[in-house]
């Protein structure tokens, strides 16, 4: 039995779920059902000790692409497989997202909101795409498509991961020194990577110090990737141009937090890439034929990795 | 003798004019020339009865590609032709321009903004590019691929024109009938029109109002499209989400104008797309082969169609 929790839009997953799965017996919450039957849940956002009902669990489909917390949980056992959403529609909302942040900084958009401000009319001179070299940290299925897309659209795009990567138009680098050099050559820096122990304050001081004066941030992955006082002391600085911040390290983030009123910063509640119920129940769909005739699963987390 | 009056890049301009035409004699402003001798101009915004000096004045080449100023002058004999840029590394600006116009609203960065000020963390309901319907308003070089370029990201594209067009992926209409329908099924209304005696307050109070309530509006082309009192008024009543214009009635706009401080506009100094001189010289250069070959000229104008 496969069994459904979602704060948002449950009847409509369980509709498509049942559509998708017409062999399955599909409920969801706050249905009674017999726990011992579940073998399959679909999930985001479940509450504590959730998964502690089901002792035939066998694998969690996450309806989100960051997994750190459900990593965190401790009712999930060792042997549970976690599958998390890979796209699901999720790359084009990124990469209107950067490209949003993008725009905002090529064509100047910061500086001609102020001139409005003021009354001024005064032309900047012209920017082009070509000319605005974009760094995408994170090249997992969204990053790499954002990348691929921002390279289309014909921005100098490099990207940067763990492991080595090969995209094609956008030259890839790996490993923290490449990254340090990398971060010198960037006007606008967009990042997607996950909350990982490797991850955790990557963006410190002394890497966000070394982006060139007037470059801008766009922030779309987890918020524990940035040291959120030394980007303020940068800013304050006017080291940089301005940072478009999706995630922060709590959230939602603190009404007395520096960042609500800060000329600088320009904030979203969490809401780059939403899930698109249709195109997740199909991955997870494709998922459960995948690991019933063993093929390959796409997202499949590795616990220890963190993703 | 080719002759070169530019209020910008003029050394820049010279160079690249007489490196693409060897086998003519290139001068520019303030040099002292034979003004007889002078058969062909390339300029922007020259001065009053500039063009009176040369009475053997053939061709004119303007460096960009609205020409309204150009055909209310009295310094212009009607057996000289007027040549404009029809792209030169426009399309790609105005695209950009449009597209930040279009993710502004589809993302809700306008109501994120508002949130913001007031410290509100408050996620809107997720809207799809495939969701959001756009309208082009002139489909000459320029709009046409401003047209094909958002509809190849997904968003579903009208055009509508004075002549009928073909545009693939995009449902091109034409005529006034046409266009009343269509702004009644439009989300994001983007405007390249030229100045012409028939685009003059186009989009009038009745017209306006055809736009769904909460749609935005975005003007490109020429600010005498737009009945400004009217849109004050819609804005007022807020009927329309916001409007971002780069044209209008008179520029630099008015210091009293109520647009500077209104919440729903913004404002940019008319820098949607800026020539490139590069391409601007290239496409001269192209033109002036195709004149001397008696192959097709790109951007012609006809005085009377005024484009």
């Amino acid at each position: 039995m496969l069994y459904l929790y979602s704060p948002e839009q449950q009847d409509h997953y369980h509709r498509l779920l049942q559509e998708a799965l017409p062999d399955w017996s599909v409920a969801s919450w706050p249905q009674e059902v017999n726990t011992e039957a579940v073998t399959h849940v679909v999930t985001w956002k479940p509450p504590v000790n959730f998964f502690s009902r089901f002792p035939n669990l066998q694998v969690i489909f996450t309806l989100g692409a960051g997994v750190d917390k459900f990593l965190q949980r401790d009712d999930i056992p060792d042997h549970v497989t976690i599958i998390r959403l890979t796209d699901a529609g999720m790359a084009q909302q990124m990469t209107e997202y950067a490209l949003y942040g993008l725009l905002h900084y090529q064509r100047q958009m910061d500086i001609y909101r102020r001139q409005q401000q003021a009354g001024i009319w005064q032309p900047q001179p012209t920017r082009l795409a070509r000319n605005t070299r974009v760094t995408v940290l994170g090249l997992g299925q969204l990053g790499m498509q954002v990348a691929q897309n921002l390279a289309q659209l014909g921005y100098p795009v490099s990207g940067w991961s763990r492991q080595p990567r090969t995209i094609d138009n956008v030259r890839c680098v790996h490993g923290c020194a490449a990254l340090d050099d990398l971060l010198k050559e960037t006007d606008v820096l967009f990042s997607v990577l996950p909350s990982t122990t490797e991850t955790q304050h990557l963006l410190n001081a002394q890497r966000l110090a070394l982006l060139p004066k007037d470059a801008a941030l766009i922030n779309a992955g987890r918020g524990t990737l940035i040291d959120q006082d030394a980007l303020l002391d940068l800013l304050n600085q006017q080291h940089l141009r301005f940072v478009l911040l999706d995630v922060f390290a709590e959230e939602p983030l603190p009404a007395t937090h520096s960042f609500w009123q800060h000329p600088s910063v320009l904030i979203t509640p969490h809401v780059a890439a939403d899930t698109i119920p249709e195109e997740a129940v199909a991955q997870i769909a494709a998922n459960m034929q995948a690991l019933a005739s063993g093929h390959p699963v796409q997202g499949m987390v590795d616990r220890h990795r963190g993703y």
